[in-house]
C-alpha cells in the first residue's frame, strides 16, 4: 500500500514536523511514503531529514498531478497539508485524479473555518484540523488517531 | 565533546529542518548534541524527529542557562539559532556563561542586519547567515562549511 503526503509552500512552522511525524507512522505501518511538495516544501522536509529515515521518496507537486492525469501514478491513502486555500486547492485535483482515500490535515490561524471547508468541498474526505502553528502536539494527537485508522484502511485493502 | 543547539521560538519554517540537519552532521563527527529550546521548539524538534535519530538530548532553554550560570552544565561548542533579537540575547547569555565558543546561525527577512548586529555583539562568534525562511538551501550549504570547521574544533580539542 502506497501513502502520498501532499505539501504546499512551507509557510506555517509546524508543517514539516508533522509531516516527517506522520511519515514515520505510515512507514511503521508498512506503507510506501512518497511525498509530493512544491521545491521549497520538499527541499526543507529533505534538509530535515538528512538521512531519509522518516520518508525516502520525493517528487514534484506538478509532476505528481500530471502522472496521475496520464493514469501511471496512484496510491492507497492521501494526506493533503492545508493551512490555506492553495492546499485545499492540490487536495481536490489529487482527489478528482485518484482512487486514494483523500485525508486532510488542517492546520495554521484559520484552521477551524478551513477544515470546515474543506469538509464541504470534498467528498469523503477525513478532515483533522487543530490551530497549530508554533506548537505541533494538538494535532500529533489527532494524528496518532488517523494513523490507527491508516491501520484498518491497510488491512482492509 | 558536547554541541549545543539554541533554539528560540519556531516563528520561521526553516528553524527546525535546519536544526535537524546541523545535529546530524555534528552527530556523525562524534559531538554529543543537546537542543535546548523554547516549549514549542523542543516539541516541533521531538514531533519531526520521533525516533530520535538526529537529536537525542532535549532541555528546556531556560533550565540550561540556569544550570550553566551554578556551573553544573557545559559543553564545547553552541549554536544558536537566530532569526530576532531573542535569538541573540539566548546566545549572548549561553556566551558569557559557557567556555564554548559560539556560533550563530541567522536565518529569516532581517537575517544580513542581524547577522551584523550579531557578529558586533559577541566577541569570538561565528557568524553565518542566509536570508532563509521557506527554503532551506542558502544556509545548508554554509552549514556543511560550518560543519567542517567543527571537525578541527573537536581534533583540537
Amino acid at each position: 500500500m502506497k501513502a502520498l503526503l501532499l505539501l504546499g509552500c512551507p509557510e506555517v512552522p509546524v508543517q514539516t514536523g508533522l509531516a516527517l511525524y506522520i511519515g514515520n507512522t505510515l512507514k511503521a505501518q508498512g506503507f510506501e511514503v512518497i511525498c509530493a511538495g512544491t521545491p521549497s516544501a520538499v527541499n526543507l522536509m529533505r534538509v530535515a531529514d538528512p538521512k531519509k529515515v522518516y520518508i525516502e521518496s520525493y517528487m514534484n507537486i506538478d509532476k505528481c498531478i500530471d502522472q496521475m492525469a496520464e493514469g501511471t501514478f496512484d496510491v492507497d491513502l492521501t494526506f493533503g497539508f492545508i493551512h490555506k486555500d492553495s492546499g485545499l486547492q492540490y487536495l481536490a485535483t489529487i482527489a478528482a485524479l485518484s482512487r486514494s482515500t483523500p485525508v486532510a490535515v488542517v492546520f495554521g490561524r484559520e484552521a477551524e473555518p478551513l477544515g470546515k471547508e474543506v469538509g464541504e468541498s470534498l467528498d469523503g474526505v477525513h478532515v483533522i484540523w487543530a490551530k497549530a502553528v508554533h506548537n505541533p502536539l494538538p494535532l500529533k494527537k489527532k494524528l496518532d488517531k488517523i494513523g490507527e485508522w491508516a491501520t484498518l484502511v491497510r488491512d482492509q485493502g
